[in-house]
């Protein structure tokens, strides 16, 4: 830490509020994001999720589509009850592949779960659309990619599209917008502790 | 993609499923965690938030401390307004650093929020106490490392603890259970995108 007498210090905030202000005064222009977490960390879900909440507490409306079984959580639902009006929540990855170790099914329930997706990226009535653990099944080539980024790409201009998952395609960050990878770090799983409420579901 | 039979993928499937519950299985023990979200990505605080999202929908009391202007945003509030007897939010961090310029009142707001948390932390009634932006003011030494790591290792073994920011103290993330960073590969504001509702607030 760089010793500063008060007044150096306002100085050096002063610059950096100006120079805050100054970049920010460029940021002009509003549109529809396309979104991607990836990682294997924890929070891609979850982070997305709060972006869900951010939009319905604006009084948008949002749809979710899980690819995965168990990405909402009990917790969530429970909070996403409270606001029906503004979420569609469709958990399309019932039995998904280690479950059913059927692979045919699995490539047309990723194709089913996929067609909701699109629907709701047509339809006006929706703000931001959340494909949540869609990039598993990009990974497992259960869906063409390039289908994937055309349809996110070819979309309003004003409309929020978020996609999650470990192992995003390159094709799909390219795409994107805003790209954040989550890093796992430390995780307590590694020494016995187990899935929690208000944690993990 | 390796090309398997429906059979062998049926068999490599099963095997998985075998090998996660084999993990799950040892996974018996509940206790608080300390979580940690850092790094110059986004998803930091609205993962955390994310988390109080679940903890509330599990009728858990959580409490949130905000010790940078702005951690918890007008979308955010709108949804936990629902939930107010389930979340006590204290936005501690008005005016802080670049817009006070006043190195001593910020030290004095930083403790001030840190106290909070304290007592939030030692209350039984709150089950998660989420520390936003904590990080940002142990950068800046407004308090000391030691104290806080003290402070979060003491306390009721069931109680979870999530802090959030950028640069987290090497002490703390050795201190912590779960450490995540947020990478960020690609953010819209460089191409002049301004910050929008239901994304950044």
């Amino acid at each position: 830490m760089i010793e500063r007498t008060p007044e150096q210090h306002a100085e050096k905030m002063k610059k950096k509020q100006a120079a805050h202000d100054k970049i920010m005064a460029t940021k002009t222009q509003e549109k529809g994001l396309l979104i991607v977490h990836t990682g294997k960390g924890k929070g891609k879900t979850t982070a997305a999720l709060g972006m869900v909440v951010r939009a319905i507490g604006h009084g948008k409306k949002v749809g979710v589509v899980q690819f995965v079984k168990g990405a909402m959580t009990t917790g969530e639902k429970a909070v996403f009850d409270a606001f029906r009006d503004h979420v569609t929540f469709k958990p399309m990855g019932e039995g998904f592949t280690w479950n059913t170790q059927d692979k045919t099914r699995d490539i047309a329930l990723a194709r089913e779960a996929w067609e909701e997706v699109k629907r709701m990226i047509a339809d006006p009535a929706y703000a931001m659309v959340l494909a949540d653990e869609l990039n598993i099944v990009l990974r497992y080539d259960y869906l063409p990619v390039d289908e994937v980024v055309a349809a996110v790409t070819d979309r309003d201009e004003m409309k929020h599209v978020i996609i999650t998952g470990r192992n995003a395609p390159e094709a799909l960050m390219e795409a994107a917008d805003l790209v954040t990878e989550m890093t796992l770090i430390k995780h307590p799983f590694r020494s016995g502790v187990k899935a929690q409420a208000g944690i993990e579901y």
